[in-house]
């Protein structure tokens, strides 16, 4: 579903060229300073506005969140599993349906720019595959507006609790496209057991791999030696990511150059939303430098792990420049890079970009370039997916919920 | 200048009371559920939102900013010394108006919901009082739409550069009501020297004291002993505050706790702005727990020191939030706290806050409690100013500058 032709005019390129965007059939047909649509063209002015390809949120949790539920203080102790229990307390108290939850954030992402979502979906014994199909349901109604991957998150664990590992193969089964893991050391006490399990369901089913990896310091960097000599072992190289790793931030630079060794072998990707309160984070201009591939995601919003996220990307990408002291154009552009290109790259988005011939997913912005985009963060004027407007001025135009 | 009457029906207060709020003559003159107004009153439909004190920026740098500027790359090295000169050569070669910049960056933020703001104006040999003379050019015009303290703020230093003193002196002469100073062993290697001075100026005129400290670690807790000493031996207490004060983020348990008994025995109030990249701040709620005063601030908008502050003080609510990974409601109203009734006390604004009595000085946001306002810190709905309101839907409606 596209609009059969629409104009951009006026509007600056990241590359500071100013040019009018001619958009048919969802892709953007041709660029230049003075072209002309037909006479019954949709006009966007987008004078003073930089056009950007759609923002990417590359790490979401969109299946729990408690977006437009009554506001709720944040309860839990400090600690991940203190954090994990009260999250089961929490969801089996509250019985939310994850398709409406699900489709209430994705209004107010899509508001704020984003057009591609990578979200992880908890599979577990308590829920089971229940958010799982959830957020299919939603999808099935949303395809129009987003830009969708799934990855089955075990929440709660993997050897830690037996079945969790048959839902996990049953949800790739059912469409995840991605297998997620988490602290295989930290949570599981089990690397070789959890590692072996999940590699083996990527190889079987030809699926991604993406583990939430917080264990910090030596026993988050074993665990990215488990994963890499299994990414090498299975040839997943380009096929596995990795969530947090604030180890990254901790290791001795010898250690670190080990990783980065590591990472660029086999391809592997980080993944850092910039944590809060001073939590390590991988030094993303270091790992930008040696060619690491990088990318960006809300984390989860409104939901029992935190208030702090908001679902907005431009924002995003400002936290990482602020929690690194990103002052310069190259540092915020690497910040923007990792919320557009990097987790495009990541989730396979063809025709992604801002080239001719590419998909009209994009986001207008007033700003003059991609730093003051970051730096000022400013909601979006316009953001059209597939050529069609669905959001302006920060609102989105998506159909009410049922 | 104020609206005779007015009437906000449907808010929420911070307190979790709904309450219609009737404004005359610039006050707040009653509150109730069931308050109505007379015919010719001006309403505005508060439902769904949190009414708040104004935003409190008791920090920023008004008078340098480059806003309303084409995009300019942050081009300084990373020393404090660095930016200083980086600064001096980029304004000298811009010659830009104080009175027009700072004019500019007032509209953001009332627009964003400040009604009070403490700003540092330089006051040097390159610029003598024609920074202090231009904002205060540009007050005079805009009294009705913020409070505005002024602090005389040697940014090159005081005894590196002969001639300063004698300037700082007669810019509180010509109305600044605070003298500030700038790292008296970092930039000026001359502790005794500069503070003996500044307080010499603040004994003699009257005014209070805010002193920049970015030195770490024993260099600035001896230099924040060299300040509580002076402000007991001039009988000082209540009117001196230390702006940054990295250093209380690194000290050791014991020397930390000898330099909270500093400032609560001499009252010297905290600011913290929560610095980029990892920069040590203090520790606020452990500081609030004690009872020191805190304040918050924009800092440096837009201008030769960073691109990453937005003059948006909920924002700047948040980060501190983000920064202190603060995800209880406990330490988002702190966060609030610091960016209102904090900077109130500091700036001793008179009638501030939501009782009956208070000056209309409200931010309408859509919010449901404070910590939900400073977690998604939305752009307000309504700023009123002396009960007018100066901001709609985030657009400032202060008339255009000549």
């Amino acid at each position: 579903m596209t609009n059969s032709e629409l104009l951009i005019h006026g509007a600056r390129l990241p590359d500071g060229q100013q040019a009018n965007l001619l958009i048919r059939r969802g892709r953007i047909e041709a660029a230049g300073p003075d072209l002309e649509a037909g006479p019954d063209a949709e006009r966007i002015n987008a004078t003073g506005c930089l056009v950007m390809p759609g923002l990417v949120d590359a790490h979401a949790h969109i299946d729990k969140t408690l977006w437009g539920m009554p506001w709720r203080p944040h309860e839990a102790g400090p600690t991940l599993i203190d954090r994990i229990d009260n999250e089961r307390r929490v969801m089996n108290e509250l019985q939310l349906s994850a398709e409406k939850q699900s489709a209430r954030l994705l209004r107010h992402m899509v508001a704020r720019g984003t057009t591609h979502v990578r979200t992880h979906i908890d599979v577990g014994l308590d829920m089971k595959l229940s958010y799982l199909h959830g957020v299919q349901a939603m999808y099935e109604k949303h395809r129009d507006y987003i830009d969708l991957e799934i990855v089955a998150f075990p929440q709660t664990g993997v050897m830690l609790r037996p079945g969790t590992l048959d839902l996990l193969d049953q949800a790739v089964l059912d469409g995840a496209q991605v297998i997620g893991g988490l602290d295989p050391i930290g949570v599981d006490n089990d690397p070789a057991g959890q590692l072996n399990a999940i590699f083996a369901i990527a190889g079987r089913r030809g699926c991604g791999i993406d583990i939430h990896l917080h264990d910090r310091g030596e026993t988050g960097a074993m665990t990215i030696e488990m994963i890499a000599e299994r990414t090498k072992a299975l040839g997943l190289a380009g096929r596995v990511a990795i969530s947090h790793a604030f180890c990254l931030g901790t290791l001795e630079p010898a250690r670190l150059e080990q990783m980065i060794a590591l990472l660029l072998d086999n391809d592997i990707a980080i993944m850092t939303h910039g944590p809060v309160g001073g939590i390590p984070f991988p030094p993303v201009r270091l790992l930008a430098a040696r060619g690491v591939r990088l990318f960006t995601g809300s984390d989860g919003v409104r939901d029992c792990w935190s208030p702090l996220n908001t679902g907005d990307m431009l924002e995003r990408a400002y936290l990482i420049a602020y929690l690194n002291g990103f002052r310069d154009d190259a540092g915020l552009e690497l910040a923007l890079h990792m919320a557009t290109y990097g987790g495009a790259q990541l989730m396979g988005a063809r025709g992604y970009g801002l080239s001719v011939g590419s998909v009209a997913d994009l986001v207008i912005v007033p700003a003059e370039t991609a730093a003051e985009a970051v730096a000022m963060h400013p909601r979006p004027r316009y953001v059209l997916k597939r050529g069609r407007i669905v959001a302006r001025d920060g609102c989105s135009l998506l159909p009410p919920i049922d």
